[in-house]
């Protein structure tokens, strides 16, 4: 059975919550028990396997099911392009197995074979992608290399490793001295609650500051490479991720300084023609105007959330993916590396 | 006697607290009881007159009493001008009394006096700063204005009516509509705490949004001009204010929106020529990693807290004094203002 390490709680503490259906993968997605987009890709396809391990099903039953447990799914959070990805796989193997005629224990096995397959494509992508990105640190001159991430697209953000951290990672396992600088990544915090931990966990050097000492970093300390995760990329390039990330993308630009988004090849969607038509989630206000339940902001303020922003492609470097790095012009060279 | 509105605990309980001495005085700025440029350089003129008015002086005594509050005053936060500017008048008028032999309570009430006036001016310098940002804000077709802010700027942090929030209030009682956007302002939480207050308070619509949502707001709603206060005004035009205004100067920059820096001319210092001799104060780690005193990041995180950052010439579209509206070239528009 899928079990998560509950987010919301790190760093301070290490709790584990089980996820024996479809229902409780959503509600561990919706909130915020599991994030980043490959993750809750990930979890939405155990989820589905988790439904089928619990009440075996073949045929029209099968189906009905699937579909059940896929709409939940679905309606957890709209950015993320690997949630619709994974449903996708799961749904073409039950496909495959059904027009097989399988029985309903092997629908389920495999299933969980699929969402096993899921993750585990997903661990190898982090590390293909960390290789690629690492490539494309510049030289420093024998000093350490400075490099600017933004929110979490580390190994819990994935199936383990990370993007934006798995390439981080890779320089660190080349033997290049390297310091990170994360951005306290408000209002959730994962920045410091998260990419801090893991950083230090691997004992890679990590220096936090707030989301307002982005250009003042650039100014003042001087970086070499940024390079962040994605929730959906655009055909076009224009990719989604974390709120502030375009902000960060403006000032590297100002400052002539790399801009890497690193994303499994899952995270773009060719259906998508440019950032445009890509849905934004927003959420609620008391993420802003409360910390641990206690307001720190006054009653009635008006508040705008949005999760996520959109980062112009004419800002991006490269993009980093599991199945090679794209550069601009994107609308060709993302479908170049397109496995269809 | 002195007494400040604890803008510690505001927006959730209204407490004030006596200065009775410099030393008070220079607590309450130090643990940021009182904050914004101009209200600690008011705050250290009047625990200057405090000082005399406990223990009137004069002559040597006086000047000895002077100098050892001072001292005091200065060392607590190194980037606002406002406090050199105000020991300076007090000093010189100090040096009036004494030349014309006044007794030590024609000194401590001359002291007073003058504190009284430095207040008063800050007071009717923000009307005039008002004013004249008032006129740069430009045409909306007859809708909204949308205004950006960062920080507070506001009443809390001058005499009153506030320097960057002075320049809204002016559009607001000129009967335009303006929604005014307020980043949170971390680690601090002026915008949210402070800012979002002062202006529901006045009924002015206020959208609040974290420090990294500034570059989406660009993109998503649409601005109409960015006001924000200063801590330091080099001579060439650079602008020491509150952390993360450099990066919206840059993002404003990039959407061809005015950048507005509101002053009192005493925030002006001729005698540093570029904000590389403004000196920017870095402060505790905890303000970072904990949040009303619960840690959000691991131990052992490196972090760095520059409180401020310079924004430069280049990005601003006019710095808006009580003298007037200083435009580039500034090194020669900021001298011809000057009253010297």
């Amino acid at each position: 059975m899928l079990r998560l390490l509950d987010q919301r709680l790190l760093p301070g503490r290490l709790v584990w919550r089980d996820c024996p259906d479809a229902a409780a993968a959503a509600a561990a997605i919706r909130s915020m028990v599991v994030r980043g987009a490959p993750a809750i890709g990930i979890t939405a396809a155990f989820g589905l396997a988790a439904e089928f391990a619990r009440a075996p099903a073949s045929g029209d039953a099968a189906v009905t099911c699937f579909e059940a447990a896929a709409g939940r799914l679905h309606d957890t959070r709209p950015t993320a392009a690997n949630v619709r990805y994974a449903v996708e796989r799961m749904r073409a193997r039950l496909d495959g197995l059904l027009d097989l005629g399988a029985s309903p224990a092997e629908v389920a096995s495999g299933l969980e074979a699929e969402a096993e397959a899921i993750f585990a494509e997903d661990l190898a992508a982090n590390h293909r992608i960390g290789a690629f990105g690492a490539g494309l640190l510049p030289r420093t001159a024998g000093r350490k290399a400075r490099i600017l991430t933004h929110c979490n697209a580390g190994a819990l953000a994935t199936a383990g490793y990370g993007t934006a951290l798995g390439v981080v990672r890779a320089v660190a396992e080349s033997g290049r001295e390297v310091e990170v600088f994360a951005p306290e990544t408000r209002p959730y915090l994962q920045g410091a609650r998260l990419t801090a931990w893991e950083l230090l966990e691997d004992r890679i050097p990590v220096t936090l500051i707030t989301d307002g000492m982005v250009g003042s970093l650039f100014a003042v300390r001087g970086l070499d490479l940024v390079v962040v995760g994605a929730d959906r990329i655009a055909a076009n390039g224009d990719a989604a991720n974390k709120i502030g990330t375009y902000q960060s993308a403006l000032i590297a630009k100002a400052w002539d300084v790399p801009f890497l988004v690193a994303a499994p090849f899952s995270t773009v969607d060719l259906r998508a023609p440019s950032g445009a038509a890509i849905p934004i989630e927003e959420r609620a206000p008391e993420e802003i105007t409360e910390f641990a339940g206690a307001p720190v902001a006054p009653d009635g303020v008006g508040v705008w959330n949005p999760a996520f922003d959109v980062t112009p492609a004419r800002l991006i470097t490269a993009i980093v993916t599991d199945r090679g790095v794209a550069r601009p012009p994107y609308e060709q060279t993302l479908r170049s590396l397109s496995p269809a």
